[in-house]
């Protein structure tokens, strides 16, 4: 690739990503509301509010990809998760429109899913029981995508992430969790795919006690490589054993589904 | 009930069912962003506009039933389907979560699955596949009223509504259409189920050539009494052979899938 | 059918049907283990306790039909139970073998699947969730006359009654109710059809509120004719609304699902 | 349409269905290789040899529609079969590409399918099973069908018919009847649906015992009217009770199943 | 957990497990019908007929967790198979309820499926297809196992066991074989998931040729390590070549689907 | 096994097999209506036209195995077809219904199913969508094999080859790749396996990014050791970037989608 977009950069996931993308393009433009680390080699940074349909529009003028980790990526006020997960979502796919249609890679998440147990063992087919009003925005996006795609052919991979940390910090981790080497394996897979489509892909390692099924996305050749099942006995002894009945242990959204809907002020 | 509160009662949809809703409850309450006909005996005319956080949770404040017609109701600017569709729905579940979650009946769409094509039969759980910004709209306020419901309890039926007019106008609608008696009789059971969860229902008649199956949704009791297939010389005659590759002929969504992104001013 | 065996003739069930049966057999052989009204011309009666293994030897002996309406029908002490559903079952299949396998009709339950919420609609896939001992003891029932089948080639129709009574005496009926004449039409399909097999028929009139579908079984012909939606007016007259978080509205299998296990004495 | 065309036109179906189709076409083209009856007024009569491409290219020329009935029937010899229902039917499908594709109407077989037995329930999806070579020979037809659909857009409906005569003659017939009036209800579906696709379509009345599912065709609006029911009375007093481990009443196919390979000359 | 009880410690597989079980508990207390090897350390030995209640009663007292293999293990009379699989299952349940509900590992088998043939590939969800009087058992346990979860929160993972011995012993073991230690493993995974829920579990090894699908479990974590294809030149030395028309080769419960029921004395 | 018959042996894909197969059988019988490398030991070369009936009565004598390859393997006229790949294949059956039934395995192919899109992931129930004649002659040979299985037992293995080549030589074969060595260990599998019975098995090897799955015949114990992944970088170099909407990275058929019919000469 010339150009890849990626938003979100100064986010937790935008930040540990961003080295690990390097030689994915020749250039990569890295975007966030928020300030980022000052660009080196090969690098732009250009700050940018999703919900400035002017700005996102110059975002990607340029690019022929974009990584969309930006938005709100928890539960929040619905007046944030409007302006950056749905207006700022348009904006983006409205700019990638008016410019060759890049391929997307749309952060997801499992909270377009969160109200599954986890002795559920779902694929992409499973209606999607989104746990509060960020897993709602997430829904409102592969919609989205999905009518791009079929209107105008825009590729996007929805990924739904699970958990993509350092290593899991909690028991359901072990079945969520995605490390960073799989993200960049599934990056580059999405974008080095002859024929993208519009699919699902569960952002998840190769965790002997996963509850996603991607078998069929199989196409696009990711392999993840990591499994959460290495870090079980450090997490017995630093939590102790897990209570059954926990929101935490009992749903794919673990804690998220307690969440309140958060007050406007 | 005591008090049913139909929203959008200024629209098409909401104008030709206010007669036929009488008798529903003590006290119908008609709103709209538009003007109404002045209210007649039992009824309750209120200007709302949806995106209104206050005026809407003074409008259902006392309605122990709730008729959501109202919002954007074809393709339209997305800054339109924001403040209505999206911003407007929250508005009414969360003034619903206020007031002792009243049961709605949410005026879904066809449109969210209006990719499929006409020689395909779908039930409840077919992937959404929305043509136009509306019915991501649409799929958005399906996917908030799930979480509503798995959250909170909130029930809601989620009613794709087909062509809901006085009588098919096209061919489509021999398979799309429901009555204005139908669509009546389907209220009546959404609000006399003694559970009503949060399903999909199919808006409706009993079409020969209807493409969508409610059998999931047969605890309902609904049974649809009427049959475009009834108006099908007259359609023939005054349009003459339909053409098995325009869009109107080939897609469930009909001629939507054609409508462009309208622009911003 | 020169000898039609119907046992459980003294319990509710088998005393309504008893006079709808004259004319399927020369002879009906009535059986229970409590006292029955005396025979008439063409009647037989004939006391035994299904636990006998040598008594339901004889009790089957000469018979080409049987319509197994005994047992216990309601949750009770698991020792009852055993003797009669469990012990009882095993010894009629023992004595159908032995005397050339004379087609059986089970009279199993829609406590098979109890735990299943009233908005769920469920075909005879669905995987058994029995709601007390009773219905676990159908279950068995179900898969012993399944491995007969399978074995030594016996037909059984596994009838799953809903509620086979007079009329609906509650909302829940609405959906679940069989009328005495629904069943005796499928009675007759049972025993004309050229070839049964095995298969699960959901016993249930036709109800618009039903939850269940009985299309896999549509060869063997029985088309109900009867539709509880009738008795709905009278019901909301003498019962009011229904309490929509009741057992009773909530579960196929309704208050079942809150029976405690009985004590054995 | 101008020109309908019906092959076939000498064997039984086409005789039988002959006088019910006037009306479809401004001019009925009847074919046959054998003598069919002279032509009527708005008829023409044109004997072919299906296998022989440039007789039936002259054949197609003109028409706007095609009734395919012609063909071997039944279990034949291989070299019968293959001469004109694998060779014809290219000849016929190509004889269509070069005349603007009119849309065809393809009397495929329940022997598609003769394999399942009669106590099981089947729709389109389910893979074939033939009963014998002419069975494998409709299935040839079916996916030769298909891909001219899928590469050329040519449109056919995929008609398997179970037993098209003036009433049902045996037992399994009360499953596998189709009237001559439903079928031509069914034709009339055909040639007036906007959008045909390349569809299954299980030819059989509304009979009480039947096995197969045509809800995924329901956009054409086919509501067949007639019920083999009627006549159960009379096939039980003129054949008696049928034996339930004959093939007759075992195999979806009936005696199909037991014909041996015809040997050749 | 602090006391692990283990039934059926007497018979072949409880004697094999024995050793490996030593460390996933503070306390094992083995219990048999039969005779046991002597207690050793951290080890309890208690003799118990399950078909006695109270015994079972105070053997379950204390217990954290169950590993239940009790009960009649092959195909025997039905008196036999009553009283300790139907009887003695309830009582356990029973004891369990009365005690906490602690976790419980059930013996189910292979036989609930036994009469799918060999070349069917099934999941979790297959109807059960038991193959004798003991298959039968374990589908009641099945359903029991189910009830007093959905009805009382009693966790159970249903492992139906393939064929557990020290290695295959003749060719069907090669699809149907598990490992003692892939059986070890199990348990662990089984005793330390954060929620269990009640899932069936197919008790079978990593094998080349295995039938059964375990992807709905994946959240257990369960990896089995062993594949029985390195015993294959070594069954076909000893056994030659497998008799494609043998009942041990055609179904998945192999020689079982032939038993006879066993007579009474 | 005694003696196996290898069909199309001097085809590209006979050739490379050849060597491959020696130590399968005591001889090995290759045939081909072509010239063929002379025997070597243990082998017999006999030239066969399939369309000749009595020739390949013969060439089965005395095989307890089949490999057939033979036949037209691109699209080709429909008289070359109808030639080699119908009646071919109908000869070859009634020749091994003749001898014996030996068992079969049947190189079907990808072309079967080669409409479906490259980011579609299927199963063996996948209803067929022949991308050609070729391709629909495949369906024809699947469907009677199968016909042969139900009626007379013959068992096939129904393989769907992929691309058989020494490597994949451009980026539609990532996916649909299968090496020489696997299909090697597939033909041991089909051979050794105590039952075969009628499967459709994907012919691919291990690859990352495949689109088949062959989970219902893991019955068969075959694991394909080698990946195409390997040579992505290789064809990277060589080929470019692959063009996204060209059939040959669009569909599974790839390229065969766009041949045309083949005019007769």
């Amino acid at each position: 690739m010339k150009k890849l977009l990626i938003t979100g950069a100064a986010g937790a996931l935008g930040r540990a990503m961003r080295p690990r993308l390097a030689g994915l393009a020749e250039t990569l433009r890295f975007s966030d509301i928020g300030a980022m680390e000052p660009a080196g080699p090969n690098e732009e940074c250009i700050r940018c509010d999703l919900g400035d349909a002017a700005a996102v529009h110059d975002l990607v003028a340029g690019c022929d990809g974009i990584i969309h980790l930006g938005g709100v990526s928890v539960e929040d006020k619905f007046s944030k998760i409007l302006h950056a997960n749905l207006l700022g979502l348009y904006n983006l796919y409205e700019a990638a429109r008016a410019h060759g249609q890049p391929r997307i890679l749309f952060a997801s998440s499992n909270h377009t899913v969160g109200f599954y147990r986890q002795d559920e063992h779902i694929d992409a087919t499973a209606p999607m029981r989104p746990d509060g009003l960020y897993g709602v925005s997430k829904c409102f996006g592969e919609h989205l995508a999905r009518m791009y795609f079929e209107k105008f052919g825009q590729e996007t991979a929805l990924v739904r992430i699970g958990s993509c940390l350092e290593k899991p910090s909690n028991h359901r981790m072990l079945s969520s969790w995605m490390s960073y080497n799989d993200f960049k394996l599934l990056i580059e897979c999405v974008f080095r795919a002859p024929m993208l489509g519009c699919p699902v892909v569960w952002g998840v390692s190769n965790n002997d006690s996963r509850w996603w099924d991607n078998s069929h996305a199989a196409y696009l050749g990711w392999k993840p490589q990591d499994n959460a099942e290495i870090y079980r006995a450090e997490l017995d002894a630093a939590l102790g054993k897990p209570d059954p009945k926990a929101a935490l242990h009992v749903y794919q959204g673990g804690n998220f589904v307690n969440d309140p809907i958060f007050e406007e002020d």
